[in-house]
């Protein structure tokens, strides 16, 4: 058996079974391998980026990794902005970059690169097979390092000749460690913090903001009058009413600073300490009290979820607050778009069990807020900042959980980066509903140059606008097979929207933000 | 004066000014600078990719680099691919990519990444610039490195503290390095070798394939007997009718070997020994004779066309060959494309003067060798083997060679990494003619499956089909804005072509292939 075939074969025994690809030439052999070895899913993208943010929402949706499959140096380089993202959201991914031949690397040939060099950056765990004997025993450490809690973006290294090279075999599966438990001390020692009453933020992150999770510290919250907040970006979030309506850290300064005026204590739980976005001259980094003291109840890769249910018994919290309640039925906004007749029609609208992608950037910062009440749905957002990751992230989420409507949420800036995305959701005849936010601007540097005490002139004036030529999205759509269509105002969306979700497959509406 | 003001005026002092961007939130005091500060030319790229590339075709026309402003690490990642493939091409491109504040980076804010750890794998020059005051200073030596023989990538990176931080100043230009003249005994032992007039080939890369090297590489070749060809890939070479036919090395391993079998001497002039593009199983990684001596004239960094013009004299070389000759006229090949056909309508039809760019991938292997007798004209190539690089190379040669026409041949494959190219085309309404190559597949693979053994089955048919669905590239370029039609003949194509060729700005050909 010779490398290549014994990858495949360590992915499918170790549980991965689906792999986002675009292939090359030095990774032809894997290639011939998928031809041989029945049981994996491959899924094309037409550009890397869409590759590993499908393999982040695939993640973040299924629970276990998805393979990317990338070529040599420069193929992965477009692969790291959504890596980066997913590497954020602790996503677990196993990307498998092919090489040159190890005897032929020496040569120096065209596309010859320091792959580890770029790998390194934004895995958590790299290995190249130097030998053919070897891949299938990386393969399964490559799977175990992606699923150590609370997941890890892994790259294996697949140079040619270890590949086609004979000798290899099948590795099984190894375990990865379960998530560490909190002691039961510790838990006290913060139920005690929480019962002195005193201004307490209790700070969700990560796995803390699953249904379990959630309600939990709706219970904590209920008995000690602290406040709960979801991290400013969020990897998977369980909302919708019946659930806990919990916002998150705003992005804009001056916000944050007021949900953390006056504070004590903030509780972290898979969270960290709540910093800026972006640093401003003479404004401050972090975004709470310098007095307030910082309690960490669970970390990362600690079960955050036990934890929380142990400190809602800890505290006496027997049972839940105000969960949020059913959209009102009734007539829905008109007119143009604006944040909030928006979000009232997309919460009035959003199907039960839906999964949303969002990188609305402007058009969406205050979406989240506006859509508690919508039907039960849980909502995935971009992680690391690195725009252009709904389109992808949907294409993989809907990859990752057949069966459940994915909306994707992107602003027409971001979606430039990653538009060939659509063609995959075609190619797959995925359930993807498409919502391009076209505001024709980078609209958030807009406000950037603003927030850093800039007057806007020409050539910024310039470099932030879109416009010019317009970006047609229905034509971008239908070049690459997806169904599309323009809406200039909320109704128009409204029933664009309401088609789109009542059918299955594909469909792109442009709205006019 | 704040640190980004510094920056653009050194970068204007040194001759930088032109501008690729596709700026962030770390870059608006870059971009307020930009309005402050007359005189450079910015031009937005809607993914780095197009940026980097666009920077790699202006730094090959103009001989100087541009600028290009990326946004922290993930931007920067994004454009690495077609850095990678401009570093092979010795072009000179200088970076500025933003990055944190310096105090805000320890907080880890979410889109913090190793930026030095991602620009080293493909920049000559890296530096970080800690505060004001040695910006001014870090730009005039990244200048002085782009500008370093024979061409190198440099990156600044910038925090934003460093950027919005007074007490900046502007530098001087420093001047760069003169290439080193090669000594006139090492060129008088060259001269001995090939007098001796064993069979020889003489192999051209660099500055030598311009039009001063490649005539005295003719008469250097005239009066010892020896072949010329070029490398594998070329920068940028010098073409069309009175002006010598040299092919180049070919891609596949056999017609390689067939070239220098038999071969005692290989002479070297801004090219390195040549080495196949990827290995194969048993295959030799050379492509020479294990008893050929390799033989350098002129390294990279040194006087290529100073040291051939010198030879020539060495060996009595006092004129040239056979020059390539006009296209014979009359009628044009017609009916469905084939390589040949589209060769002699492409040779008969280039216009005068004009600059192709070149990454149509196995629709255009051919076509270097069937098109020398074209009106003069120069090629540039991707060098790198990162794919998708002719859209943004053509735009970014357009902006640096204004009043040329520039035909941009790209593979679809390739084609869909950095589509959005076409965009910046319309909005600078740049003079490019563009050829999508529309075979629907990715071919070269389809081939390079079978090179390496292998028997194609439903995975690597599924994984190599880019028909399902059709990408239908007239409504691509239409949602960006580019005029574009369909030609399914090569009489199609050259009715197209010819309007196309007569107007100016940018139009689209999907033709297929």
């Amino acid at each position: 058996m010779n490398g290549a075939e014994s990858l495949v074969r360590t992915l499918l025994a170790c549980g991965v079974d689906t792999c986002f690809a675009n292939p090359g030439t030095s990774e032809m052999h894997f290639v011939a391998a998928l031809d041989a070895v029945p049981g994996m899913r491959c899924v094309l993208g037409l550009a890397e980026g869409v590759v590993t943010g499908c393999a982040d929402g695939y993640g973040r949706m299924a629970l276990k990794p998805a393979a990317t499959l990338l070529h040599c140096g420069p193929g992965f380089a477009n692969g790291i902005a959504n890596l980066h993202n997913a590497r954020r959201a602790r996503s677990p991914v196993v990307n498998i970059v092919g090489d040159h031949a190890t005897y032929h690397r020496p040569y120096d040939p065209p596309l010859a690169s320091d792959v580890q060099g770029l790998a390194r950056p934004v895995s958590d765990w790299v290995r190249s097979s130097q030998d053919s004997v070897t891949v299938g025993r990386h393969a399964a450490a490559a799977v175990q390092a992606a699923l150590t809690p609370p997941g890890q973006v892994a790259t294996l290294i697949l140079p040619a000749d270890a590949s086609w090279s004979e000798g290899a075999e099948v590795a099984s599966a190894l375990p990865p460690p379960a998530r560490r438990v909190v002691d039961g001390r510790h838990v006290r020692d913060i139920a005690a913090v929480l019962q002195r009453r005193q201004p307490t933020v209790i700070l969700l992150g990560d796995d803390a903001l699953g249904e379990r999770g959630l309600a939990a510290a709706e219970r904590v919250a209920q008995a000690t009058g602290a406040r709960l907040r979801a991290t400013g970006q969020v990897r998977r979030m369980a909302r919708g009413h019946g659930r806990p309506a919990v916002d998150r850290v705003p992005y804009a300064l001056e916000k944050a600073l007021e949900v953390f005026a006056g504070v004590r204590h903030i509780v972290l739980v898979g969270a960290r300490a709540p910093v800026q976005f972006f640093a401003y001259p003479g404004k401050p980094s972090v975004v709470y009290p310098p007095d307030a003291e910082l309690h960490t109840l669970a970390e990362l890769d600690e079960d955050q979820v036990g934890a929380l249910e142990a400190l809602a018994e800890g505290v006496g919290g027997t049972q839940g607050g105000v969960s949020a309640q059913p959209a009102r039925g009734g007539s829905l906004p008109r007119g143009p778009f604006t944040h909030e007749g928006f979000g009232a029609v997309f919460e009035s609208l959003l199907p039960e069990n839906a999964v949303v992608a969002d990188d609305a950037v402007t058009s969406g910062r205050q979406l989240f807020g506006h859509t508690f009440n919508a039907a039960p749905h849980e909502w995935l957002q971009i992680t690391g900042g690195a725009i252009g990751h709904a389109l992808p992230c949907a294409t993989g989420a809907a990859v990752g959980a057949p069966g459940r409507k994915v909306v994707c949420l992107q602003a027409d800036g971001g979606g430039m980066y990653s538009l060939q995305a659509l063609w995959t959701q075609a190619r797959e005849k995925l359930d993807v509903v498409t919502v391009i936010f076209a505001n024709r601007a980078y609209r958030i540097l807009q406000g950037e140059l603003l927030a850093v005490g800039a007057k806007p002139g020409a050539a910024s004036k310039d470099l932030f606008d879109l416009g010019r030529p317009a970006l047609d999205w229905t034509m971008l759509a239908a070049g690459m097979g997806v169904e599309a269509a323009r809406a200039d105002t909320l109704e128009a969306f409204a029933d664009l929207f309401t088609a789109a979700c009542a059918r299955r497959g594909p469909f792109l509406i442009e709205l006019e933000a």
